[in-house]
């Protein structure tokens, strides 16, 4: 009888990568089974005629091999390294219908695939601006900075930036290719990749030696987004690949994040109309991201604000006399007194309080605003 | 006794603008009564003393006359021309609380006050962007095509911005201001204004004369809020005052909504925080604005999609074919089939299809990229 992982070698080289046909009858009768029977009943069923030409130059042993020369393994279900959050994919039924779980996944490098909890996906546009490179690099390096692994599909534009920013930081980054992970995809991330793969990982679906093809860019996706807690696309046209991603994201009940853009770029369009619908939550920074994934009450974020600053503690009547005193020349206190609406004697009052706190002084030529009113640092005059 | 109108007229030039024991007093007493206590028995009330220097200088006829003769009419509750919209401001426990109906309105200009039905409001930072103010410029523009009339607030930036892309197509459009109407504030829009005097209309709380102060801008800008059907907010920092109006559009439980921006700006972060938070939603185009305010399915939009692409029809199959097809040299059917896992007979029969659609051509050295393939514009092939 087969072995399971020759067997699932040799399905992923013999059918396309999500495939819910293959997947499903992996899940029901097994990988070995499926198997030895498409290579003894070649011809039968409707899978095998796609599969024949494969099927002649099959040899999973001696792939299995090769891929151990070169520092490759085959991580299938049911291994330590397996990483469980991918299994939705097949049990989940509305998932399984539409792809299932990889029959195993081709890894490249020193990050195992099942200490990826937390992992984010920054996904987004190739034909991305340098806005949004700039901001899925920022976002990357601050992920990284909290030791989330960045899962990423090596592409131009947004995706390369993730991982750069990732790794920038020295962070755990994972890359998820459309071809084999032997491959340089797009040729331009040589060197990416073999960073990549040599402090990461490069994971794939196919086998070694496998071209991208579109479908299997469709198939990758849905990897991208099953192996993190949640996906952030940093950018994205109406009809961009990235929002297959989120699509995936979201069919994986898992938070699908967006990072706004200037309302007139094309390439921010598709993440507002994400937003706009509530498909996804609007996230400007990491630590937002991280209060999106992050375990209930773990990144609570404070809401941005400025600190209180003194004037904010004086009353309604305080600040009325305060706009009362003119910018730029000394006015008596019947003038301001007058400007304010109120009388000479609370006027006075007013000012008295307003000298301790340094927001007027008293000059000869009359009431001049001081340098706490002008936004010179003070110590607190009125301490809460 | 004293008229109604004098009476209100008379304590908007007493009272400070938002001040909720004026507004509660007069709902529960009545302007006239309140008016004649404060002249009576000034001295006797908390309320008086602030009035007391006012009061000396007092003569409501003489200012209504002054202001008719200005063209300037002063808007009280039971007018045919009293908006409405701002009844909730007393008639709403938490708002009457807060701040209450204005005693009136002062008004300059040809539109009426009473119909700013489906107003929307325009705000933002005075330091604002480029951006900001082009976007603000656009969304008031596609307000205005709708006839919907743009409330703003005259200031630096965004305001300014607003106003001018809605006279740019002679919509109407009403300045909200924290000072007098016969004045101009910021004296740079002094134009702007006049313009707005001469086509839509000016409109303060305040009487003729009064300068702009904190407290006024504060009690303006429920104003914008309370006149609009729903306040959009282009930019502002963490700490602007647009924020301010924002929550007075939240508190009246008025759509609020939010342009985004580039997460570097500060001037988009406070936006950002409101859509984040769930207190505004995103809108990017005047049609996501009036899909949110509009009656319900009134400005429902289709989501933003490209056409549809005759590639987008081929089947799985035929894709997958498609895709084995080389870019750069011509390939036999043996090398497609092999490349796209398929058998050979497959292979030349999805060939055959995809040069019908114009997708590959068959030529002496091979099968090629054919036009449609390469994104040249086609007669559709395969009619759906």
């Amino acid at each position: 009888m087969t072995d399971e992982r020759v067997a699932r070698a040799a399905l992923s080289r013999l059918t396309e990568p999500g495939d819910p046909r293959v997947a499903g009858v992996v899940e029901e009768v097994g990988a070995v089974r499926l198997h030895d029977d498409v290579v003894a009943l070649r011809g039968e069923r409707e899978l095998d005629r796609d599969a024949q030409v494969r099927v002649a130059r099959l040899d999973p042993e001696r792939e299995l091999e090769e891929a151990a020369a070169q520092g490759i393994r085959f991580v299938i279900p049911g291994d330590a390294e397996w990483p469980r959050q991918l299994d939705p994919l097949s049990h989940v039924e509305e998932l399984q219908q539409m792809s299932g779980r990889p029959l195993g996944l081709w890894v490249k490098g020193p990050l195992r695939v099942d200490e990826l909890d937390g992992a984010v996906a920054v996904v987004g546009s190739r034909a991305s601006t340098t806005y949004g490179e700039d901001v899925a690099r920022e976002l990357a390096a601050g992920l990284a900075r909290d030791g989330r692994c960045v899962v990423s599909g090596a592409a131009f534009g947004i995706d390369q930036a993730a991982h750069r920013g990732a790794l920038a930081l020295d962070g755990p980054s994972v890359a998820v290719l459309a071809c084999g992970v032997d491959r340089a995809y797009p040729a331009a991330h040589r060197e990416l990749l073999a960073r990549l793969g040599s402090v990461g990982a490069v994971v794939a679906e196919v086998p070694l030696g496998c071209a991208p093809m579109r479908m299997r860019f469709l198939a990758r996706n849905r990897l991208i987004a099953g192996l993190a807690q949640g996906t952030v696309l940093v950018e994205a046209a109406v009809r961009s690949g990235a929002l297959n991603t989120a699509s995936w994201t979201t069919r994986l009940s898992r938070p699908l994040m967006g990072v706004p853009g200037p309302v007139t770029s094309a390439q921010s369009q598709g993440v507002h109309h994400l937003v706009r619908s509530g498909a996804a939550a609007l996230v400007t920074t990491s630590a937002d991201v991280l209060e999106v994934v992050g375990a209930v009450g773990e990144h609570l974020q404070e809401e941005p604000r400025e600190p209180d600053r003194p004037r904010d503690r004086l009353t309604r009547r305080h600040r009325q006399v305060l706009e009362a005193v003119p910018v730029h020349r000394p006015a008596d206190v019947a003038a301001i007194a007058r400007t304010a609406g109120i009388g000479l004697l609370a006027a006075r009052t007013a000012l008295a309080h307003l000298a301790k706190g340094g927001f007027v002084v008293d000059t000869e030529e009359g009431w001049r605003l001081g340098p706490a009113a002008l936004g010179v640092p003070q110590p607190d005059p009125f301490p809460a």
